[in-house]
Parts: structure tokens; sequence; C-alpha cells
């Protein structure tokens, strides 16, 4: 039973609106200033499960927050995807030129820049959390300051909205997963995705005989990311999603592949959210 | 012949770096805000050839520059390997106590965050380039300012290096590539890697085909990435780097592929730099 769900961030969040579209009102919202510390939420107990963004269709891979997943041993047991549209944010009674500074997440930043260009009297800061920023202009009462944030940050902070959808890719889908300690509670009739990680030595047709493994086994491939292990120049991780209509065509695939890759793990087991 | 190297920066950072260490010193450095403007400048012929950094062993790929690259049909003629270590300076006669704000690339903010949990006090705000703030901090005698930037920087712009190496990942190779209109001039003797681009219809076994053929005309694959098309949410563009002891097993593969995949596309061909 899931009661408590950090995320990074603060309510009216990108975060607490997954937290909210998958989990429901029922739980309880455990605010974290990083994905750090929200891990360390896990793995404490404070915190049942966390909700974390992975990729977006703008930057790719999220590579620190598969990094943390990996390293801490953790289970992605879900995913959800969420169309992120950034709005400009200020006190009321503002328009974008009484807007001095811009305080949000990199991440947003960066999808809004092409916006900021025609503004150069405005000074974008680095902040840890789009939500927070809006929380803060309302509670000091900030004027001169805009937040880049969402809809649901705008009307619980009671912020009023100066531009909409300002980042410059319009479509802007961002997929983020459940995370949790544990991986026993999706039941096998439930699982048709999955997510693995494992390595290659650097030899010719080492990929291409998992890629055959898996087609035959009949999985889908619907992401590949090979990251270069600095350590080992000459190895290979790979990070791989697959999707499936049958549980044992998997088994029999990760039984091969566990023989013929090194260190082959499996980062998840769960419902593929596009079906 | 190269005059003209267009670079994301000024003096100091990091693609001068890059720039000094592939083409010596006997070139004019055009010094650009954003990678928009590189490009922009190539285009229009201002400058001969561009540097660009394309992924690194933390974040992973920068999609954008990706993008920016395809988008524009420009070619990549070379690439260039640089270990980029991340120094805090400031003028002379401060400590890490006296500063109350770090301005520099977001990139570079992100591979440093862990270090700056320490000091809470400081403020760290997102700007263009990490070299600039060097520069400025220099030229407008910032007391409490500190950059993040290259051993080069400080030099430049006679700063005080107050904590070497602060990223969080020490060993920390970026791959840069040096980016042309048009791609004459790399002569097939010396073409031992390429970059390429293409798209499949999600279909089970269709990358495996691909790395089949791959495999038997010879090719290593160095780097493989999959970025979901968002208008057409069954198709995936595949973003590969092969590396080949002849020419003519590229040729024979590249021939074979074109007929099989969608949206074929040679994104640069060029000496494998870690030959």
């Amino acid at each position: 039973m899931i009661k408590t769900v950090a995320i990074q961030g603060v309510k009216g969040s990108f975060h607490h609106i997954v937290s909210q579209q998958y989990f429901g009102d029922e739980i309880t919202l455990k605010e974290c200033l990083t994905f750090d510390e929200v891990v360390q939420s896990l793995l404490t107990g404070e915190s049942d499960a966390v909700v974390m963004a992975l990729e977006n269709s703008i930057a790719g891979s999220i590579i620190p927050n598969y990094a943390l997943i990996d390293n801490h041993n953790l289970h992605m047991v879900g995913e959800h995807y969420l169309d992120v549209q950034h709005h400009l944010m200020a006190l009321p009674n503002q328009d974008i030129n009484d807007i001095v500074e811009v305080y949000s997440h990199p991440m947003a930043l960066l999808q809004c820049k092409e916006f900021f260009k025609k503004y150069p009297h405005i000074k974008l800061v680095e902040d840890k959390d789009t939500a927070e920023v809006a929380q803060r202009i309302r509670t000091k009462n900030l004027k001169g300051v805009a937040a880049i944030a969402s809809k649901l940050a705008s009307e619980l902070f009671e912020l009023n909205i100066i531009s909409e959808s300002i980042q410059t890719i319009k479509q802007n889908e961002t997929r983020f997963v459940i995370v949790k300690k544990e991986n026993h509670e999706v039941s096998e009739s439930d699982i048709s995705k999955a997510s693995i990680k494992f390595e290659l030595e650097h030899k010719r047709g080492s990929l291409a005989a998992m890629l055959n493994v898996m087609s035959d086994c009949k999985l889908n491939l619907t992401k590949i990311q090979s990251m270069p292990k600095i350590e080992t120049p000459w190895k290979y991780a790979f990070f791989v999603d697959v999707t499936f209509n049958d549980y044992g065509d998997y088994k029999k695939a990760i039984s091969i592949m566990e023989i013929m890759t090194e260190k082959f793990k499996i980062l998840g087991e769960f419902k593929d959210a596009k079906l």
C-alpha cells in the first residue's frame, strides 16, 4: 500500500502532477529539494515510492536519474507520460516588461531559452524547482520576478500567467517512472514492459547478437542508449527498454541475455503506459 | 583551408581549448553567444568551421546540438576528445566564504552541484558561457562572484583558482566535433568513423536487422541512441556512430542501409580520434 510518495519539488511541480495522476489524491506527498534527497527518503523508509522524470522528447534521457536508480539498486514499478507545458507567471498586474528576473529549473530554462531571446533585459537564474519559485513569489510578494512553471502552480499560488506554453518545442512529452525499493508488487500478468541494462565487450556484432535474441523472443525495443564506461574504455553499457505480450517470452530472452552479457540487470518491470 | 573557427563561448572556454588543440594557433576565433549563432556564422560564410560539444560521459548526448547539425544539413568532418576539468575561480585574495554568487553554464553547474551542497550560502546562477563569466569578473572587478571555468580561463583573465576540479565525477571526457557546411575535404583513406542517422518503423527485429548488416560489413558500433519521433509515435530515429578499417566495407553497408531504412542520412565521415 502506497502511503507516502516523494518527489523532487514542491506542490504544483510537474512531479506533483504526475503523482496525482498516477496515485490519486489519497497519498501524502513528501517534497524534496533534490533527486538525491528523493532517493534517500526511499532508502530510509520515509517514503514508499518516488516519482522521477527519466526522459523527455527534447533533451533525451536524464542520465543522472538513470544513474541514481542503477547505483542504489532501486526498481521501476511503473511509468507515466506527461505533456509538460511551461508557463511564465508572476504576481498579478505585471506584464513581461515589468519582469527583471526569471528563476526556474535548468531544464525548464533550457527548453524556453528561445522565448527569452526577445527579452534580453530579463536575467535567467537557475533554481531548484519550477513550482517552488512560484510559491516563493507569492509568499515573499516578489515583484519583477517571474517563474516558469505548471498551470497547477499558477492556481495553487495564485499567480497570473503572463505567457502560455513558452517552451520552444510545443509538444513536450516527458516520461516519468515510479520507483520503489522492492519489486514485489507488480503481478506477472500486468507486466508488459521492462527496463534492462547490460554491458558488452567492444566486439563487432556483440550488440547485434543481443538484439537478435530479443527479436527472436518477440520483444519490441522501445529505447536503446549506449553509454561508454569511462573506467574501461572498450566496454559499453546499454540501457534498453522492451515491450512484450507474453511474460514467458521475456523470461526466456533475459535468461539468454544474462549468459551472453556482463552485469545484466533488470532496472524495472511494469505495465507499458502506452498500451 | 580553415581560417575562421566559430565557437560557443569566448577565449578561455573549453571550445576554445579544443579549437587550439585541433587547429593550432593559426586560425581566427569567432566567439559566439549561442550554438545557434555558431551555426548561423557557418551558414553565412563568416566562419569556415565550427567546434561543437556533442556528448559527455556524465550527461550523455547533447541532443540539441545533434538537432542543429541534422536540421541544417551540416557535416561533421572531425572529432576531438577533451578531459573537461571545472575549476572555481575568483579575483585574488578571496576564499570560498567570500563568494556569494557563482555564474556558469548550466552543464557546468549541473556537473558541480554536489560540491556546492557544502556551501548553501552560494547562489548558483545560469549563464551563457563558462569563460565569459571569468572575463567579466576581471573586467568589472567583481568581488564575491566566482566562475566555474577552465585553467586557460584563469590564466587569460588572471583569476585565482579557489578550488580545483570541483565536478562530481572527476574523469569527465567530452567529445567535440568539427562541423562544416561541406564534406569534401576528408580523403577516403583518412575516414575511419562515420556518424549516421536513420528511421525505422516500430517493427520487431527492424533494428536487429540493421545491426546485422553493420556487423556483416565489419563495422564496429561505438554509439547508438534511439530518439522517439513525437509527431509519429510509432517511428524511431536512431543516431549511430560506427568505426571501420576499410572504407569499402562502410560504403557497402550504407548502400544496403539506405534501402532498408527511411530517411537515411550521413551526418559525418571523419578520422576516428581514438585510433
